[in-house]
């Protein structure tokens, strides 16, 4: 069918690159860096961004809009996030094309046309949200201010990599507003745990709940919480990340309302976000060499159903069988695809809904038209079974929720046995090396030390564990006294 | 409560632009021509987008993800898109700021960070989405190709106004390829039809299908359906467009396919788009001078509950019916604030649901509770009536479809009421000055006659509507003769 990827084993990047083209997820564009998420992708994007949605606005949130740009005097006037992305934006300087006199038919950039300030296209909305917060911000009576916003954004990174390094890429970005430092530290917990809830039960991703280091912070935050994952190679992702902004932003943009005592004093915030890197991380985490593996809950198809048939007097019958059957599924909120097309084996169409990652393939033929079955393949584990098609209403549901919790429950298994405790530091570079995986270490907590251990080794500090157990011990790379282990990995 | 907004009959156009910012709908930005959507605005347009999706999606479509950026080559491709758009967008020259060395604290583009080609911000997608689909059309077993994006475009408006023109906006911008041009056009007369039905199902909008005039229609289109609704100031907006792009951009991007004779042939293309634009109509088109008028298909709260009591033990028992309302109403998928503040008046909460467009509100008070009753007030008409608290789970619904309709009747009374047909040059001018609305007349075809027209009393060709009858006529410009009645109008 001309879809072969290459094996894991192989190259794992190759793999991944290639299983992300010919499942139709996304592609390289004609602009450098940016991608085009195409419509199967796409789909499952909307499955995350649904539930995703869902949970913010059961907690509380509801979604707005800020502009794309950032003036240049208001994108610097936090100095540590200005610093952090200054290096790496797309700014816009002018505002029309004219005519290239020099070159008929072409256009060229009008030099009477130029801004008397340059914009930013939005890296992150910290900016311009604050400066419209200060509108918005008077008394404790305005807060908290619970804000989401749905929107692109554009980091202009020299080595790109589709979902998970992009110069444009789609995210969501929480901004919340607070009276109280407590209160932004809570709201800035509960989005990490919405986050973590979000990947195990919908991605099927198991993840580690931490604090970054201070050398791995989002610039402008006082503290920034993270979900991380394993990848099927043994490195990091980095899932989402939750921020307590302290009064940065409200010091950067003079953001002050009058608490409940009647005095001034400066607003406390929040910024948290996950992106279309979730889209990496989902095929990275369970897919195989035969493609796609997606867990039910953001599969866009759940059940595909191939006929076996010579003629089309047989394709009929098994059409009106595969109706009733779609029907049935549909009711309980299941999409299913009736693969009806006559210029394809089913040979050819199994291997192409399996590199798409369908949980389910129903596959009916003649014989099992005559005895009332119909032929189930799990795409998780390629187990097949026969089953009575009077009994797939009921049985294809449960068999979802199976393969949801075993794509899990494999994913656990494997980050299990890819997590090693070390004692040294020669232990340490050992297991990166032979073995990957996340290592657990004690560590002195300075940068110094984190930064030697990157430069020698690639690993970087994934986070310090929310549930790390209080442990005496000494770091691996300076001997100092420690009290608890944080994680090590190399890392997307 | 310092809301009062002015009256239309005052002044129009303030009392739009307030409405906008006092319903908490918009407002502008630090970013010259940018808007702001505030919470309560983006959950009506969260409404619109959920509707139109489905209609979409109904209709076979899916939704996909282009780059924000169009490269000046691919921009240029096709010469009137690109003419159309390039004296107002958007140009991104440079990919990094640096610290500005005359500055302390500020930070300057860096000089040696210019792209070597620059990219523009899409105005509209059909070149860079035009150069993929170049990638994914061989054969006519690749087409049609029905695609959808959710977006934000630039388009550098001089002069803005909230939602109804900003240099940002959000929308939605459909792309389809077709084997044939009867498909194309096929494709491109149902999306209007989509929109009409959205327009007038959701938004209670009456809208006019028609044709534009060559003059009117998008740059690089070969025909724009479009929907126009009318204003309570009599102007024209229009409300959502469909082109029929016919070979152009796949003559400028070079795509051509194979077709069932094995020849190839170039591909035939439609586009059609709906903005946050169509949030300014439900503003304009049904609000009055206490504030907006939303109908309940688009109502982010369907039905506010405002407590009357002095004592918290009346409110704890008000409290406890309102509990129950809610579940039942709920249940049925309404969506219901009970205002339980003890800060302001119920005559302020009175005043507040209605600036924000609540279409029904319940009061009850000590003796509602003896009775077993409430207050019912529909926001459309004022009109206020006694209802049974048992009754109103299936009172309410009812009464929400009735002011559905109500507000769709009015709109379209009002539109019929400004509708008028002229024979002469004189009579024209004078409904335009003295009574303005839609003004049905006849016109030669030429576009010298619809420029000439639309310099001397501001009115354009609205459309050539669909259903307009055969009638012989002349030209009330040039006295030639004409076979139907064109629309005109003095538009937003």
């Amino acid at each position: 069918m001309g879809k072969e990827i290459p094996s894991r084993s192989e190259d794992y990047s190759l793999w991944y690159n290639e299983l992300v083209k010919k499942a139709d997820l996304a592609e390289h564009s004609d602009v450098r860096g940016c991608m085009v998420i195409k419509p199967y992708g796409y789909s499952i994007w909307e499955k995350m961004q649904q539930a995703l949605d869902a949970m913010f606005k059961e907690t509380g949130h509801l979604n707005a809009y800020f502009p794309l740009f950032v003036p240049k005097s208001l994108f610097e006037a936090e100095e540590k996030n200005a610093e952090g992305f200054a290096k790496e934006c797309a700014i816009v300087t002018h505002y029309r094309l004219k005519n290239d006199p020099q070159n008929k038919g072409k256009l060229m950039v009008d030099p009477d046309a130029q801004l008397e300030e340059e914009l930013v296209v939005r890296p992150t909305s910290e900016a311009i949200i604050w400066s419209t917060y200060k509108k918005w911000i008077q008394s404790y009576r305005d807060l908290p201010i619970l804000v989401n916003q749905w929107a692109n954004v554009v980091r202009w990174e020299m080595r790109t990599r589709l979902f998970l390094r992009t110069a444009e890429f789609l995210w969501q970005e929480g901004h919340t507003a607070h009276a109280t430092a407590d209160e932004a530290v809570k709201e800035t917990v509960q989005m990490l745990e919405v986050y973590a809830e979000f990947a195990e039960k919908f991605m099927a991703l198991p993840i580690i709940k931490g604090r970054k280091s201070e050398g791995e912070r989002f610039p402008g935050a006082v503290d920034t919480y993270c979900i991380e994952a394993m990848m099927q190679d043994g490195k990091a992702l980095q899932a989402g990340t939750s921020h307590f902004l302290g009064q940065n932003f409200a010091n950067a943009f003079d953001v002050q309302f009058t608490n409940k005592e009647g005095k001034l004093d400066y607003v406390w915030g929040t910024s948290w976000g996950v992106s279309t890197r979730l889209m990496g991380a989902l095929v990275m985490a369970h897919s195989d060499d035969d493609g796609l593996v997606l867990p039910p809950k953001l599969a866009p198809i759940h059940v595909v159903i191939v006929p076996i048939f010579k003629h089309e007097e047989e394709l009929n019958k098994i059409a009106e069988k595969a109706k009733e059957i779609t029907a049935s599924l549909k009711k309980q909120g299941y999409t299913v695809k009736f693969d009806s097309r006559d210029t394809h084996k089913p040979g050819f169409k199994f291997a192409e809904w399996e590199l798409k990652g369908v949980p389910v393939r129903l596959a009916i033929g003649p014989r099992d038209m005559e005895n009332g079955t119909v032929e189930v393949a799990r795409r998780d584990t390629k187990e097949k079974q026969v089953m009575k098609i009077d009994e797939v209403a009921t049985k294809i549901p449960a068999l979802l929720d199976e393969i949801q919790e075993n794509i899990y429950n494999r994913a656990l298994t494997f980050r299990t046995n890819l997590t090693t405790k070390v004692e040294t530091y020669d232990e340490f570079k050992k297991v990166l090396d032979e073995k990957s995986g996340f290592v657990l270490a004690h560590w002195d907590g300075t940068p110094e030390t984190e930064a030697a251990i990157k430069e020698e080794t690639k690993a970087t500090i994934r986070c310090i564990p929310l549930d790390a157990v209080e442990e005496a011990g000494k770091c691996i790379y300076s001997g100092k006294p420690s009290n608890k282990r944080v994680i090590f990995a190399r890392a997307y």
